[in-house]
């Protein structure tokens, strides 16, 4: 490893799978994971060995890169864009694809530009309030599924949501709270709307609800995707353990500075993004620091060693002067990313 | 445009850089650009054309990259990543290379390592705290350049400074006296070891203070990368004018909320970064919406329209509703990047 680039542990990631694969049987959901977290064919494989054969991913492009890699039932869990219809027909002429309309009028821009049979879902508002349907505008959904029933090209499929506030809790219980009330709402539309379009289903995503909550029962499809590696963020919120991180970037150092109790990596804010976390004393973190091993797996310091601040290709590295002191140029270090989605994104092949 | 990708306005670049151009001659200094903002082989031939011949980069890739475009003298403006010796040997071997020392201890790990002539510099810390060598510490820097001096692949041509924390200033008198105390730090440093090493210079980056600051008399080389697009950052700091900005990243648009004076465009974290300005009311801005037209030039909204947060693939704009309501799924818009270099990188080819 000579530049910054992905260290993955696939026995860690691989559990992570095993565990929600689990939860959603237990539930008697469909696990349909998002694929934009790790964006690899290799991972996308490990899935596939466990049985999972639908997948959720959040652009055309990712849809096409696992479309060529055998994937055939695959949903851009995206507003769909209008200016993609050339990609998105060749996509549905060769998998079942699925597009996401989330605000109104938009079903009605897409008549006569199918080409092949699509599902559709509506998205809803459970409250993030990033983008999505009111669940209240119940006139404005009937006006868009009125709109799909006249395209042939569309079949009505469900309702999804993704509960992204639970990023902003302090606790579990408010990641429950969340879930039970945005649940609730995906379970009325659901009631409301099945005489006429019987066997929709309701889709739910986001990692830490999926992580917290044990039991989904009335859900039919879970579209968690950060899980599969896990993160600091998700640490933070509760969602998984520190050991449960099955992601760093590998990082070269290139300065120590014992003197300032700091270090310098080559792994910057291209590499990591400038994602990061607030501790309980308001500081700012931007990764955690890991020791590597020539196996590429990682351990722990005796200490913290943390990521302070970033630029283009640096990373500032703090932490207490007995380990910086004995950090030496060209030795490599893991780091912890605080959002793994991120990093994969700028670091992927 | 159907995806987020880079707008350039040539026109404005170009002018970005002759300004630059006419300072550094002025001065009586080498422009030597950082090309890690532009990562572009066409972007780069404009400064070609314009007679500059060396250059900056951070990474040992970029090095290889513009090397292959048939740039000659790079100097690799970051702390050596000793990991990557084979390809800077590669490197020094095609074109004139020159190389960064930022802490102590690493000139003496070069020894038999490098297999072609290199150029060395050694950094600075002028008041950043970054990395580079404290100024005071003259023994440590006498040390550095006595192991250079036995390294026959070696040959120290001077030091350099990145005063980086003009970007954490709130005014351009901050940023004057940025200038004043560094560039004192580097002239006296040149002074004290000019006998020693006849010809050495001092070389001056960061884009505020090349922009702010009118004279640099007295300094050899100046290295701002930014310039070349700038963005909203430099704004805010009064480095450039809104219309000097040269790049927009396209931006369909994918949802419409009137009702919460909202918009979704297909243009998020991964494309923009998550870098923000705060504003003087403490909201954070994560870009600024242009209008685009049919030649890909930008115009401003009557009113100010802002990316007022991101996740991954989603923008969420606000902005006055009579501008908000006029939009649609489908067309196309631009946003200024808080911070070009990142939103280039992300998005180079």
């Amino acid at each position: 490893m000579k530049v910054p680039s992905l260290l993955i542990d696939k026995a860690k990631s691989v559990a992570n799978i095993e565990r929600m694969l689990q939860k959603a049987q237990d539930s008697g959901c469909v696990l349909r994971p998002h694929f934009k977290t790790h964006q690899s064919h290799e991972t996308a494989r490990w899935f596939r060995e466990l049985g999972i054969r639908k997948i959720a991913v959040s652009s055309v492009s990712m849809a096409q890169y696992f479309a060529a890699d055998g994937w055939k039932d695959i949903m851009i869990a995206f507003p769909v864009n209008l200016r993609e219809m050339e990609e998105i027909n060749e996509l549905a002429g060769k998998v079942r694809a699925g597009i996401l309309i989330s605000s109104k009028g938009v079903t009605s821009m897409l008549r006569n530009k199918l080409k092949n049979p699509v599902d559709l879902y509506l998205k809803v508002d459970v409250g993030t309030h990033r983008t999505g349907f009111d669940p209240q505008e119940i006139t404005s959904i009937e006006k868009e599924l009125e709109d799909a029933g006249k395209n042939e090209m569309l079949t009505f499929r469900g309702f999804i949501a993704h509960a992204g506030h639970t990023y902003q809790t302090g606790s579990k219980d408010e990641v429950k709270a969340i879930y039970e009330q945005g649940s609730q709402i995906l379970k009325q539309l659901r009631n409301h709307f099945s005489s006429c379009f019987p066997g929709i289903i309701i889709s739910w995503g986001d990692t830490p609800s999926c992580s917290i909550i044990d039991d989904f029962s009335g859900i039919d499809e879970l579209r968690p995707g950060n899980f599969v590696y896990y993160d600091l963020m998700q640490w933070q919120l509760g969602a998984c353990k520190l050991e449960e991180i099955a992601i760093a970037v590998a990082a070269p150092v290139v300065a120590v500075h014992p003197g300032r109790q700091e270090a310098v990596v080559y792994c910057g804010a291209v590499h990591l993004s400038k994602e990061y976390l607030v501790t309980s004393s308001g500081e700012k973190i931007f990764g955690m620091v890991v020791f590597v091993d020539e196996h590429k797996k990682w351990s722990f310091p005796p200490s913290m060693l943390w990521v302070d601040r970033l630029s283009q290709e640096h990373g500032i590295l703090r932490g207490p002067v007995e380990i910086i002191r004995e950090l030496k140029a060209g030795q490599l270090l893991g780091v912890l990313p605080v959002h793994s989605c991120l990093a994969v994104h700028a670091l992927r092949d």
